[in-house]
């Protein structure tokens, strides 16, 4: 029985956390919090537990939800969604993209990406047919060349996916970005799909842009986020999807063959905690604080951080200190001097490698200070 | 942007229990429990979420649970199974199913099932390019007919997939049944799909025949199991696949790029609950009563019932009653006599309808009693 994925292995994310617990090191790759999340969410998810809401949600999610979520958009973006027919929860951000995808994509069908680009876009285009097209963001800054872009359509390219704040490079996409893309969306008559779970970690004082604001580029996007993101709980596994109701209502025809409905009293105590904007509001000043941290305490050493302007994620050159490719860097760093680091070429299609690390910084500072009291010494 | 499912509605489960709700109907459309689920794993999942467990479990799930099930598997099959390669814990049986059609079947494959089938098989084997090419199971007994089997089998046919305990039937498989598709299955090399949500609804004494019993049949199987079913939890979305560790190296290729992973706290629950086998044991005693019960109520009505030798479902004739379609009765049912059911019709590719409609029993007494009041009177 011949294999539809035969080159795909296990995901790096899996690899490097089982390295770092194999090897005692600081485990930075993967990103997830080491903190606590809020005692209230987890009484609230107790509360509707005993409170018997342990039945199946409603197919695009639990009607509470989708109203809170509606006005967090609102207060947000300033841009009013119909909950009814716009907003599908789904079990993570990862299955909302994957829905997406298999709502649209068919065989021979084109989707364009920016590499270094998350590990599940391209596999998921491939199982519904599709064809990735890998485009390169540039260096150094990781942003992505437009003209480029428009050289790369083709009479099958039917959708482009973006993400911003940018995992791994901790790029933004700017508002000139987004009217470009839009201009082109609308002129290609495709589809977007806007990977945004980072949506409320960035930096600065910048504005996150979400497709959302774009008038007529929401019109033809699918946004996607993550409460495991903002919440600190990636463990719970709930995300949502949010598009105009003629594209969502085919995202749901897939989503409920795939996994049909979400955790129900998780979906009802995030409904009832997203009452208070202040439990959301204040994510990007706590992320700022923890890059900030690290960024002082990475200082002095002979690694070389790059701009990160939102995400939980840190770019480091280590040319300063080994020109070894990164996968071997990554491993040396993990085995032989406990702190574990993704590498980013496993980013691209091309693996192509910048001698760059990811470091998440979504950690105590007791692992951060620790971590890099070892990164200093190298 | 054309869609990839343009025949395909909302669910009917969604359809018949919103209808429930919008006309204040009894619900035993939908299938799920309107009883408390056990305190115990209440606390369990509140335990483990204020002790931190709240990141991503490792993507085929968490050790802890994937042992307990090999255990579990281990005493109720006698069948030794790795947990490390054999066994993927996912969001529901749904996503179980749907990651096994993913990593296998390919555009032109063709697969076989038997009507009537779960609604998520069709549409989860046309999103990933297979041809689903469905039989009937016989009447009265909806028992399959293999020599029908044998004569569909082209050299396109790459699986096939059971359903025992039966959703919608209450049918299910003999062990004479799994050897002829023992025999079928590797004669063709096919890969089997075994719905076996039901495992532990099983009544009258009769064993449930897994596939994993089955060494032959079970190197080139994969079954789906749901903890939803098992716990009264259908709200909490946690199913497991169980197969050959080469098999199985696939569907986790596809899964972790759908779902990556499930609901931590819950898998650490379910992980520690499952080391009392009486939560899980007398299951079919439970129903077995709450089927009889139903039985019970429903004598002296003019519906008549089918032979329910498992799952949470009762079909019934209403030959007696009317001769419309079984659509247009659980309508009338539902809407003016306020007990809402499932027409058997929509399981049906070809909308066969043998005047059927299913209930399930899954409820109170009290909540069957007084839809069964309801239906005397007819
Ligand atoms: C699903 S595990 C990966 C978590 C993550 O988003 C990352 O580390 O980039
Ligand atoms: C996923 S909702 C359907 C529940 C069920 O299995 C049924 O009613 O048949």
């Amino acid at each position: 029985i011949p294999s539809r994925l035969p080159d795909v292995g296990t995901s790096i994310f899996t690899v490097m956390s089982k390295m770092a617990l194999d090897y005692g090191a600081i485990n930075l790759s993967q990103g997830f919090p080491d903190f606590s999340i809020d005692r209230q969410i987890i009484e609230l998810v107790h509360r509707y537990m005993v409170e018997d809401h342990n039945q199946y949600a409603p197919m695009p999610g639990a009607v509470a939800l989708r109203n809170a979520i509606a006005s967090v958009i609102g207060r947000t973006y300033g841009r009013s969604v119909d909950p009814e027919t716009e907003i599908t929860v789904t079990p993570g951000a990862t299955e909302a993209i994957f829905s997406i995808i298999a709502a649209f994509i068919t065989t021979g069908d084109e989707v364009l990406l920016f590499d270094p680009s998350y590990d599940s876009y391209n596999p998921a285009i491939r199982l519904n047919g599709g064809v990735p097209v890998h485009l390169h963001m540039r260096q150094p800054d990781f942003s992505i060349d437009w003209a480029e872009v428009r050289q790369k359509i083709t009479s099958r390219t039917r959708m482009i996916m973006i993400n911003t704040p940018h995992n791994p490079s901790g790029a933004v996409l700017s508002a000139a970005d987004l009217l470009e893309l839009e201009r082109i969306a609308l002129q290609h008559n495709l589809l977007v799909v806007s990977d945004e779970v980072y949506e409320r970690l960035i930096y600065d004082g910048t504005l996150h842009q979400s497709v959302l604001c774009y008038p007529g580029l929401a019109a033809q996007s699918l946004a996607v986020f993550s409460f495991g993101k903002t919440f600190h709980a990636t463990g719970w596994k709930v995300g949502y999807a949010v598009g105009p109701s003629a594209l969502m209502k085919e995202v749901r025809k897939a989503h409920q063959f795939i996994a049909f409905s979400v955790n129900t009293p998780v979906q009802l105590a995030l409904a009832e905690y997203l009452q208070t904007p202040d439990h959301y509001e204040r994510l990007g000043d706590f992320y700022q604080q923890k890059r900030d941290f690290f960024l002082e305490q990475i200082k002095g050493s002979s690694f070389e951080p790059r701009p990160c302007k939102g995400s939980y994620f840190q770019l480091v050159s280590y040319r300063g200190i080994s020109s070894q490719p990164d996968v071997a860097m990554a491993e040396e760093l993990t085995q032989k001097f406990k702190v574990a680091a993704i590498p980013v070429s496993v980013f691209y299609q091309d693996k192509t490698d910048n001698r760059l690390l990811r470091f998440c910084f979504a950690k105590k500072e007791e692992t951060l200070a620790k971590a890099c009291e070892i990164l200093r010494k190298l």
